[in-house]
């Protein structure tokens, strides 16, 4: 039967949030090594004004972006692959820490842990 | 100190991802009361795509739509006002229902019942 | 110097406004070949919200979905080479054509006729 | 009958495809009066990253941006109403000035002046 929220459960979801936030808003951004920069910065701070994050690590890794860069364009678009991204959530007294890495050739958001 | 994360726990992250990543891809769409049945079907079956995610229903308020429309341009912008989600995750064996609705003049994302 | 914009020059500035909406609101959303029919329908109304636009068709090509998926995830995101597009506009008695499609493998938008 | 696009209209197309894209790209992203540095600055040079933008430059208002927020949430969303946009465009030899402010109580996207 349904159990109400533990406050960890809360602190997940909020986690779970700001990641698919994160994630869909900024995919598709138009992206250069010179531009990685500033568009780390304004992730960050973005994802940091939702309630309850309470930091907010973005790497977006130059030489991937170059990799990826279609030649006649001249930019990437961002994507999973091209970036590292760390949070903390907390929430009422719970802390959760969450990772986006590469895994097996694509990106995986992952709960790496809750602390009471 | 750190825990490894619950399935529930882990449940209630995929949960958040799929709101965040609802909310954030399509928020600006362009819509009017002609098109919010595609638009409605089209997030749904977005977001059912992604793991662990067994079914999304989405209600964008015709009405409320209709309110928001920009006389000039004849379209509204969808955003968390104008609609309303339920969804319900399955992670390992435990079900997490989370809905979005108004509540106090604004769109709240809301972790509904953690069912093992 | 300065001129005043021609007709058909405000309906090519109206075309690609369209065609960025299009490609940035939609790109990155969640795609299977299940749900490629009710995302072309969602993109096509939602942009034929906007004023001057009179038609638009999207094209989500199957196999090239099929191919892109991430087969742990289930899914691709949806991106420029993924799909075709034609758009038709109407400004002023001016009719733009226009068209994305793969070009020395990358996606390209073009304008196709300028009909006065 | 059809005309070959000129390189006015074509620069147009151009201007108007940078448009659509910095608009569908952010909006929706959360912002605070402390984080609109960052993100004007991103948006910026995520847009100048696209072919024949020459410059972009974009003003959130922090007064707006003030007026905007969800006490309880803390942030706004990016959305028209709360930015103004100028950009250039170079498509060989003619240049395009584009941009976006509030009329009549909404924000429209306007060709300002196309010099060959």
């Amino acid at each position: 039967m349904p159990d109400i929220p533990t406050d960890a459960q809360q602190a997940c979801f909020e986690a779970g949030i700001k990641f698919g936030s994160l994630y869909h808003q900024f995919a598709g951004t138009p992206v250069s090594p010179a531009s990685t920069g500033s568009l780390e910065t304004a992730m960050a701070e973005a994802i940091e004004n939702q309630p309850h994050c309470e930091s907010v690590s973005v790497d977006i890794l130059d030489d991937r972006v170059a990799d990826a860069i279609d030649h006649e364009e001249g930019y990437a678009e961002l994507t999973g692959s091209l970036m590292e991204v760390e949070m903390r959530i907390d929430y009422e007294g719970t802390t959760v820490r969450t990772r986006m890495a590469m895994a097996d050739g694509y990106p995986r958001m992952r709960l790496v842990a809750v602390e009471a």
